[in-house]
């Protein structure tokens, strides 16, 4: 899985039946230190009640769809948690 | 999933008989501001009726074989909804 | 999927028994323009009859496999079809 | 399967019902020589009673999932072993 | 698939009961010249009685277990073939 901060969210009228209900939100990949990576933003489908600006983890694949009500949808992204904290240490040193 | 914008079409006549039908688009990831992406562009099933020009949202991997009617397709990319639009906040200030 | 273009053939004798019989062509990622991208090439299972220099397009990840005719074949990338044309238009301007 | 290094741990209460009770930890994978490298860290479900600081390899993708006991957890990267040791040849010249 | 050259081997004490009696050699990946590349070697279940040294392709994600006798193994990269010859073109141009 992988940490995110939730930065949006997308409408879509015309879109998979399958789809239909599900709640769509723009999650941004973050590092340790909650900071914002370069990579591009991912659209998740949210199954936590997660809300903009929220730090979140979510999972990638198929294994998505796991988290989904609706086991047709075609879902490769899912917001799986919201993160309380994070106990770290640094081994870069 | 991630967000494109269909660039074009792929014409194949000798291709696997389960993709027979399908529609072949070109979609070239974009970021949030709509601008295409350095990356490479993707063949993607259309399943929502997309056209060329129109921002979707696409899902990779084995889960977008779940948009494609035909249950046998070897599909690993599938055009699932049309962006109305995004609503989406600067974390990275 | 991905575009590409097939640029050799792999021999193997010794190989999983599930993947006897299959044709191994190596294929290499092309762009829009049909150029040859930087990437590395890939091992794929032909299905459709490609031939070296043919452009292609092939499927990776686990759909890979249903286009091959053994269900228990071990197989990530498969090409799917022959591309005939491509249509494009320049959204990068 | 990758090699990492367990730098911490995530507290989630708001989560999928499917992972609680997973232990969610954050591995940082390395190299070969042990260092960290400089790719993202991961949240992975430990299934073999790693600790921090320990040296693991872990499973990413759907088959993450096989580890999991909960057969309906959301998981894509999973601890699977820890390393006792590498022997290890350089062909790099 | 990918290209590969066995450089290594792992040894795990603690581990997924499912793991038990596999193999597990580190794959660096090849180009096409033989020359290792720069990304990260990989943990790979050997299923072909692969040596240090050999070239080998193999398979990732999930089709890699399809190779393993142990279909319960949580397995996402398995040599599969030991390369005997490549035959290839140059479109680089």
């Amino acid at each position: 899985m992988e940490m995110g901060i939730v930065v949006g969210r997308v409408t879509a009228t015309r879109k998979d039946e399958n789809l239909v209900g599900t709640k769509l939100l723009i999650t941004q990949a973050i590092g340790l230190d909650g900071a914002p990576l370069d990579s591009q933003p991912v659209i998740t489908v949210d199954t936590v009640g997660a809300g903009i600006g929220e730090k979140v983890f979510f999972v990638k694949g198929s294994m998505a769809s796991r988290a989904v009500r609706n086991k047709d949808a075609p879902v490769d992204a899912a917001i799986v948690g919201i993160i309380d904290s994070l106990e770290c240490r640094n081994f870069k040193g």
